[in-house]
């Protein structure tokens, strides 16, 4: 990426006069083009390549950056990253705001030991200005990985693992277990007594926070209405299986995701049990693709994904910025928990 | 990257005798690691890491490369390319390919002419060693920014459009004319005659080449049997009931891939006409998650699109390690078309 540090820049005024259109529009084209007719788009983006202008939010950044290139990196194999929709919805947020920003996404994902050492050598080779990272697993060696190459760094979701622990680690994460305490609530409230949770995967915290929200509001649950998933739909639909042998008579399940929480209810339709007459079904995120479109539909806890990625890159471009400010020490970075929300659907 | 050209190399035998393993067992970790105990995997990675053991494949490779990356571009918006099964498969061959000789694979997509500058950017910054790029659209402004960066490239499907008529682009692609006549040759096989066809994207040279085989077996066919539809399953469906208004009494149709077959069978379903009963179909791709499980399971054109993924890679292996021979010309970059097959199944 060539830095233009030198000579007078081109302004969006010598843009407009070069297309012959006026401030406003050549503004609006820059912006995004909305409501500009095809022609005119076409004829400032041209004048945009010709005069090399570079827009004032991409040059203000331009200072801090030396690649234009920011990582993100998924800790799952690449059959869950193209099959899940979650990471389509982190994916999304983080795209389109570094878009905004003028960034370029490179996406890499994580499958195993290999990958996070290839990881860190590529990060430690300076082809990056900054790395987002979600979906790590708490053996915390990609996160170590990540902190030895020394680019900055920020999470989604909190990490953890003894690698973790010590480190001063920015993130991003939604209140899980306050949401996960307001899905047990809720079933209390709609006298639900015998109330089992799938839990996601035991190295995962959002998982190990949900679960213990479910804790909060039943710390006397027998361990038995616990059943161990990894967010996948099929794991949901076994857990469920092991749920209804231990407990026949369980009257409400929180699924600590959308997916799970899907596989259950297909588990509770084979059997015949209704939903929520016999069974109430609460899940955890609210998925557009999945809790609508449940049969029947979800009532779920919200978080709002893709505005998690875009705040991911706001926090990251903030200590990019930071970062360059010569001879300034500065406060640790902050980490940013986003609230969730109970949405009622049919199925509790 | 470091790059390790002093000094004597550790070998496969320094490894296993600091392993306490055989040669054999040595060889087999390094090689993926089928078939040995988790154990012995352990200790042999441990003394392939304290060594810091470079095997043969890699070192092979390490001289011709800078940076250890190599980008993968696929041609559609972010949620193309999380939604269609077909980007997960191709990825997932090249995902391997480049994991097995060590290198580290950095995922972009293009949305539109921003992207395609940002990434002509990010090319040219030398922060990969090559580029493989797919499902490219015929404007040629991404082929043309590519070639622009300098940066050696492979395609996935043949390019076209004026920029790529000139150039000389090696690529991977499948006999996609080929398979097409077979596909519609097949429905004359099993007495059809009012034959449709639902073509792909007019900007992709995958839909205009089974277009093209399409008319080879049925040079006469009237305009009006084919309707236009753009790989996705809804498309299907709404050119299949295009189709039924035009030709009621149409008794077979081919897709130009199996996610417009879906939505064809589904169009099918609605109106109630029977597959293969009142209308066959056949699609193309064979898709596994996709034509197996299609209600009838889908005849199909099959093409092996992971295997697709694997040559682009070698292909570019090839061509990066030419390149780094000084002083040597060497002939152009071979394209490689793979062969398709018809897979019988219940749709025809």
């Amino acid at each position: 990426m060539t830095e233009r540090t030198m000579g007078p820049r081109p302004t969006l005024e010598s843009v407009a006069a070069r297309a012959g259109v006026s401030r406003a529009t050549a503004s609006r084209v820059v912006n995004g083009g909305a409501g500009v007719r095809g022609a005119l788009v076409d004829k400032v983006r041209r004048a945009v390549e010709e005069l090399g202008y570079i827009p004032n939010h991409a040059a203000r950044t331009l200072v801090t950056r030396r690649t234009g290139a920011i990582a993100v990196i998924i800790g799952e194999p690449e059959f869950r990253v193209f099959s899940d929709p979650f990471f389509e919805q982190q994916v999304r947020g983080i795209s389109r705001e570094l878009t905004a920003q003028d960034a370029q996404l490179v996406l890499l994902w994580a499958e195993g030991p290999d990958d996070h050492t290839r990881i860190a050598r590529y990060l430690g080779g300076g082809h990056v200005d900054g790395a987002l990272a979600f979906s790590l697993h708490n053996d915390g060696a990609l996160t170590a990985a990540i902190g030895r190459s020394g680019v900055p760094a920020v999470f989604g979701g909190r990490p953890d693992g003894p690698e973790a622990a010590g480190a001063d680690v920015p993130y991003v994460d939604c209140d899980n277990r306050g949401g996960a305490r307001e899905a047990v609530h809720h079933l209390v409230s709609i006298g639900r007594r015998r109330i089992a949770h799938i839990a996601g995967p035991r190295d995962q915290t959002s998982a190990l926070d949900r679960l213990a929200g479910f804790h909060d509001v039943l710390p006397h649950a027998d361990p038995e209405v616990v059943s161990q998933g990894d967010f996948t739909t099929e794991s949901g639909a076994r857990a469920m299986v092991e749920l209804l042998a231990r407990r026949p008579d369980l009257d409400a399940v929180f699924a600590a995701n959308d997916l799970m929480a899907v596989g259950a209810l297909r588990t509770l339709r084979e059997r015949g049990l209704a939903v929520p007459g016999d069974v109430a079904v609460v899940g955890f995120d609210d998925m557009p693709s999945v809790a609508e479109l449940a049969d029947p539909p979800l009532t779920t806890v919200r978080q709002d994904i893709e505005g998690m990625g875009r705040l991911m890159v706001r926090l990251l471009m903030g200590i990019l910025n930071h970062d360059k400010e010569a001879g300034q020490e500065g406060g640790a970075p902050v980490s940013v928990i986003t609230p969730t929300a109970l949405v009622r659907r049919a199925s509790a």
